[in-house]
């Protein structure tokens, strides 16, 4: 990666920081853009850019001269979208095809897509979910998701412009902020440093993969330079959790039992999302390092030196 | 059908006008609703609604207390919407997400939705390609096609809005204009009644599915009643035939060898596309009757009373 040149939209945002933090250094040049950055010191030594999604001009200073472009962004979360269809369409769909545009006119070779593992398969017919399982997602987010997808498909088809999509279980660690009521892992422990009772939507039993942030980074990475006929990896960590074994397992972290009130469930959740990895494992080189207990450690202490400093 | 009150979106169009003509005396009450209808006389006794599909208030009154909605309107063609990716979406896909939010807050229980059995599949992995195959497309009238595919099955999961989902192939037969440069029968026809060259992009190895439109119209009154867990469904003949084939067959019908031209193949078209119909032969209870001769006759038989009068 030392001479590409790169940028990771939405370089701001949880796995945009992380991203960021990593390839610093090991890239040629590395920008961020993003609407906000709400740790500027973690992103020392990476060139930002500052501009919504769909501020074209913007967009297009930062992704100018660039060999690889790190698409992270998404102007909602699968619970908002649901409530104005029409603008997630809007800002996520119509500005990726904006972007597209500039891609295709500019030097850009690449563009790494991260999608939703979570949403693109809907309610899944095969558990774990390989990436050739049906797509009927149950959110517009998931929809977005996947039209941005297949628009990467028409671009590299009619315009040579290649991709790899990550289509990401769900991701948590360091720089999670749950802010966007996205990243319930974060959430919790948010909840737990403050000594409130945990939030459960449903009965605990929604079953999701959880995935450290260092491993979706590394598999971010290798999706940049990977040479193969593939072009969409899913990336979890393989494994099913309940929420409830998550309230136990960080109940454990943080050293005492969490509290825990229960709220109705959300028609956007399905009731289960495991992801099958075994092509990026197979094909792109990539594998889940970190384990499940290590990882919510390092998110619990992050938490705690940013919160208590 | 008797007690229904129905709406068909695009009822000026070919396929809308066929539709309009068999359900006329079948239905509660037939509206259509459209921006233009070249043959005006072919809907005496259906109410038409005037207007574009992006004139949200025009479209809520054609909408308005009905139980079914057939929604045919493409802003675009298959060549076209590559041309402007984004106009496409606007109009075709959020077009439509503001039609389900009427449908869903009216008194709409279904809508039948004409999709594209030759564009959302791309270069198919089978042939004949079914339902279950994957969907890459190379246009993005075909990407569209799919996200309304998408939105439909949300709005069901989210509101109850009721849906029937046709991949139609390649449809021709009376009313097909070939004006927005779509409807290869029906353009070659033209030619040969003005006593022109046929006009063939590639080589004349493109292979196609070509069906019936009176067929495709009984596939869309049957899946306005259709009970069963099956909401989506291709239409076509499932036979494949190149051009080269249709150019002979067609000398056969207007009784005279037919001349042709040959110019560069576009991207838009994918080699090959042929329908596995198995499951709308099975569940739909339908199945296409009118024998390929027999189409292109009547169809050549209805061009020539149309512009000779």
């Amino acid at each position: 990666m030392r001479n590409l040149k790169c940028v990771v939209l939405g370089g701001g945002g949880f796995i945009g920081t992380n991203l960021c933090r990593h390839l610093r250094g090991r890239v040629g040049e590395l920008r961020a853009f993003g609407r906000s950055r709400p740790f500027p010191d973690a992103l020392k030594g990476v060139e930002w850019y500052d501009g919504a999604f769909t501020d074209t001009t913007e967009l297009a200073y930062a992704v100018e001269g660039c060999d690889v472009v790190f698409h992270l962004i998404s102007a909602t979360t699968p619970a908002s979208a649901n409530l104005d269809t029409v603008h997630d369409l809007q800002v996520n769909v119509a500005g990726t095809l904006a972007l597209l545009e500039m891609c295709r006119a500019g030097t850009v070779g690449r563009v790494v897509f991260v999608s939703s593992g979570g949403t693109v398969y809907g309610i899944p017919s095969q558990v774990p979910t390989p990436e050739t399982a049906a797509t009927d997602p149950i959110t517009s987010y998931g929809i977005g998701k996947l039209a941005v997808e297949k628009y990467l498909g028409l671009y590299r088809h009619l315009h040579g412009l290649d991709h790899r999509i990550l289509r990401v279980a769900n991701p948590f660690g360091p720089y999670q902020t749950a802010h966007k009521r996205q990243g319930v892992i974060a959430a919790f422990l948010r909840r737990a440093l403050a000594r409130q009772p945990l939030e459960v939507w449903g009965r605990g039993d929604v079953v999701r993969d959880y995935v450290y942030v260092d491993d979706v980074v590394e598999a971010l990475e290798k999706a940049a330079v990977h040479q193969g006929t593939e072009r969409l990896f899913n990336i979890g960590s393989g494994v099913g959790r309940s929420l409830t074994e998550i309230i136990d397992d960080l109940g454990a972290v943080v050293g005492r039992p969490l509290e825990t009130v229960f709220h109705e469930g959300r028609p956007v959740d399905v009731p289960v999302s495991v992801l099958d990895i075994a092509r990026a494992c197979r094909d792109l080189g990539w594998e889940p390092r970190t384990e499940w207990r290590d990882g919510l450690s390092r998110a619990w202490d992050w938490l705690r030196a940013a919160e208590l400093g």
